[in-house]
C-alpha cells in the first residue's frame, strides 16, 4: 500500500468524530463521507427479515444518480426500534443533508452497534455538526473514516486501488467494519466503496452486486446474518473518466478485488480467531451448490474447533459437506488440507498427520480444497476458526 | 422410574461387552439386543449424503416383519470406509446372526465413534461371541445395553413406559446415546426402542417416523448432522397384545414420549452444556416454518453463548429468526424468555433485565417462546448452550 492510502479519491472528503454514542467518550463513533459533486450510488443490504431502520431508509435511495453523502454511526444499530427508530434514521440523514446543502434523499445512512435501543439523537445531532465543521477545516484520512465505524473490530479495515481507465488515472478506496456477522450484540458488517471515476448508477449497482456476491457474501464468522449489513458505493466522476462499455469489466474486477480484500480482513478479525480459512470448492453443477458446500463447512463449529486444535479432521469436513443438501456420492469427493490430500474419491488417503497438524499450528492461513467431479462450478469462501475467546467475548458481553 | 426400568420388555435379552474397539479396555463397546421371537422392525436414518456403512446396510432391512437382533458397537463409526467398510458392516450382522441362529438380514447393525477408520473385525468377532455367551448366561439390564453404545456421553440414557393396551400390559423401553450431533469426531446419535407389544412393521415404521419427527429431529447441539444417526424400533409381541386400529394412536403417543425423553437427555448431555433450552415457536403458517425458526435460533452460536452468559439478549434471538428464510415482519413477532416478555410485536418490551439474568444463571432449564400471528402451526425444539468447554472438548480431541 502506498502513501496514497491515506487519501480519499478526488472530490471526496470525510470526517470522523466522537459524539458519545459509544460509552467510551474517546472512541470515534460517527463518520461522514461527502462527495463535492453528486455521485452515482449503489447499495447491497442484509437479507434479514429484521432489517434495521437505516437499512430500510437507505435501500429505498439506491441506485441513484445524485448522492452527496454517507452518514454512519457506530455503537448503536438502530435496529428493532420501531417507527421511532425509522424517524431517527430519516432525521439523521436530514441533519447531514442540511450541513451538506443537499436534499435529504441524497444522503445514505448506516448504523452499527447494539440492537434494540433508540439512537441518542442529541448526540447524533452534535456529532453531525462537529463532523461538518471538520469536513471544512481538516478533512479526515481514509483511516479515520474507517475508525469511525468500528465496533468490536480490533483493527480498522481499508484498502485502495488505482487503475488507468478511460484514459485517466482513477482511484477506488474501500473501508469496512465487522468482526462477526453479529459481534457481541454489536451488529453488522458495513463497507463503503468510493471512486472518482464516473459510472452510471445502474452499472454501478450491477458492479457492486457482483463484487459483493464474490466477497462479502462469501464469508462467515458464525453464520449469524446481521440486521444491519450494508455495502455502499459512490462514484463521483471527479477524475474525469467515464467508465462504460467494455471498461466496466475492468472496473468490476477492481471493485471485486477491493471487496475481497476487505471481506478477508473482516474474517481475519473474527472474534477470537487464530486462523483465516480459505475454502475452495470446485466441480459442482452450479455455483449455488458450491457455495452451499462451502458455507456448511465454514459454519460448522466442529470444523472450526478442529482447525483451532490443529487437527486434520477430514471426517468433520466431509460430513459437513454431506448434510448441506447438495446431492453427491462419497466417491465424487476428494479433499486437500494445506495442499495435502486427506480424502481421495470417497476413501481416506494415507498422510503424515503429525506434519499436517504441525503446519496447521504454525500457519495463520489455512487452505481447504473440496474437489467434486460433478460439473464445472466453483467458488471461494472465507471463514475463521472458533476458540474459547469467541465464547468468552460473546458470553461475557451484556446487553 | 420403577424397578422395572432394570428390565427389558418381555422376550428381549441384551448383552454389553468390552472388546477393545475403544482404547480403554475397561469400557463397554459392543451391545447386542436379541428378541426371542421374530419382531416387527422399523428404522429412521441420517439424511447425510455421507452415510456410514452400517446405515447403508440397516436401512435396506427395515421395515421388516421378522427381525431378531440389533448389534451395535461404539468407538468406531465405520463411516467413510468405502467398500471394505460395507463388507465389515455386513460381516458384523452375519456374525451376530450365526450366534442367534437367524438369517443375516434379520440382524440390524449400528456403529458410532471415530470416522474414517476400519473396524477392528477380530475384536468385533470376539465381542459378538462373548456377548452371545452372556445373553445365554446372564442377560444384561437395560442400563448395560445403554452403556454399551456410549461414546462421549457423560451419562447413559434410557427410559421405560408401561401401558394397558389391547387388554394387556405392554412395555416400551428405549435407550439412546449422543452428546453432540457429532461429538469430538465420535459420531452419532443412536436410539433403540423395544416393545413386547405386537405391531405390524408398516404401522411401526409410521409410528417411529412420527415419533422421531417430534423428538430426535427437533434437537440440535451444534447443527452438525452425523453420518451415523439411527433410530430403530423392535416390536416382538411377547406380551400377547396386538396394537392396531385406534390403539395405534395411544401406542404412538407412548413412543413419542419415550423418544422425546431420550432426545432431551441427549441435548442435556451436550458437550460442555450448562443449560437445556426448550424453544417453543407458534403462530406460523406451517410446521416446517416453525421448525426453521426454532432451528435457526437453536443453531446460532450467538444465542447459545448469550444463554451461557445469562444475558437476556433478545436481539440475537429475533435476528436469528429473521435470517432463517421464513417470511414475516417484525410486528408479527413477540418473544418471552422464561416467562418474561422481552419483545412485543416488533418492539422492545420493558423488563427487569437483572432479574431475568439472575434466573438464567440460577436455573438449568431455559424456556424461549416465539409467538407469531401468521397461522396455526407450532413446534417444540431443544438445544443447549455453548461454553468454553465445548470448544476445548472439540479442539483438544485429535484424530
Amino acid at each position: 500500500m502506498t502513501d496514497q492510502s491515506k487519501f480519499l479519491p478526488q472530490g471526496f472528503r470525510a470526517a470522523a468524530v466522537a459524539c458519545g454514542v459509544k460509552r467510551d467518550p474517546s472512541l470515534l463513533d460517527l463518520t461522514m463521507i461527502v462527495s463535492d459533486r453528486p455521485a452515482s450510488a449503489a447499495g447491497v443490504f442484509t437479507q434479514n427479515r429484521v432489517a434495521a431502520a437505516p437499512v430500510q431508509v437507505s435501500r429505498t435511495r439506491v441506485p441513484a444518480a445524485a448522492v452527496r453523502a454517507i452518514v454512519a454511526n457506530s455503537g448503536n444499530a438502530n435496529a428493532c426500534t420501531g417507527d421511532g427508530g425509522l424517524a431517527d434514521a430519516r432525521r439523521m440523514a436530514e441533519l447531514a443533508a442540511a450541513r451538506v446543502g443537499c436534499p435529504p434523499e441524497a444522503v445514505l445512512v448506516c448504523s452499527t452497534g447494539v440492537i434494540g435501543q433508540r439512537l441518542p439523537m442529541a448526540n447524533i445531532e452534535r456529532g453531525i455538526a462537529h463532523a461538518a465543521q471538520n469536513l471544512a477545516a481538516e478533512p479526515a484520512t481514509l483511516e479515520q473514516a474507517a475508525r469511525g465505524i468500528m465496533t468490536t473490530d480490533t483493527v480498522h479495515k481499508m484498502t485502495t486501488r488505482t487503475a488507468e481507465l478511460a484514459g485517466r488515472t482513477v482511484r477506488l478506496a474501500g473501508v469496512a467494519k465487522g468482526a462477526a456477522m453479529i459481534g457481541p450484540n454489536m451488529a453488522t458488517m458495513l463497507a463503503f466503496l468510493l471512486t472518482d471515476a464516473a459510472v452510471a448508477c445502474d452499472a454501478l449497482q450491477d458492479v457492486l452486486r457482483r463484487a459483493v456476491d464474490e466477497s462479502f457474501n462469501m464469508i462467515g464468522v458464525e453464520g449469524h446474518t446481521s440486521t444491519n449489513d450494508t455495502v455502499l458505493a459512490l462514484a463521483n466522476g471527479a477524475a474525469g473518466a467515464t467508465i462504460a462499455g467494455e471498461e466496466l469489466a475492468a472496473f468490476g474486477r477492481l471493485a471485486t478485488d477491493v471487496c475481497t480484500e476487505l471481506a478477508q480482513a473482516i474474517v481475519a478479525d473474527g472474534e477470537g480467531a487464530k486462523h483465516l480459512i480459505t475454502i475452495e470448492v470446485e466441480g459442482l453443477r452450479t455455483r449455488a451448490e458450491a457455495r452451499a458446500v462451502a458455507k456448511a463447512v465454514a459454519d460448522s463449529p466442529l470444523v472450526k474447533t478442529a482447525i483451532y486444535g490443529a487437527d486434520p479432521n477430514w471426517g468433520r469436513i466431509v460430513s459437513a459437506a454431506g448434510y448441506c443438501g447438495v446431492d453427491f456420492a462419497e466417491r465424487n469427493l476428494s479433499l486437500w488440507l494445506n495442499g495435502t490430500l486427506l480424502y481421495d474419491h470417497g476413501a481416506p488417503a494415507a498422510f503424515d498427520a503429525a506434519a499436517v497438524s504441525r503446519r496447521l499450528r504454525d500457519q495463520r492461513d489455512v487452505h481447504m480444497r473440496l474437489k467434486f467431479d460433478l460439473g464445472p462450478a466453483a467458488c471461494r469462501f472465507w471463514t475463521c476458526d472458533m476458540t474459547e475467546q469467541y465464547i468468552k467475548l460473546n458470553a461475557d458481553y451484556h446487553t
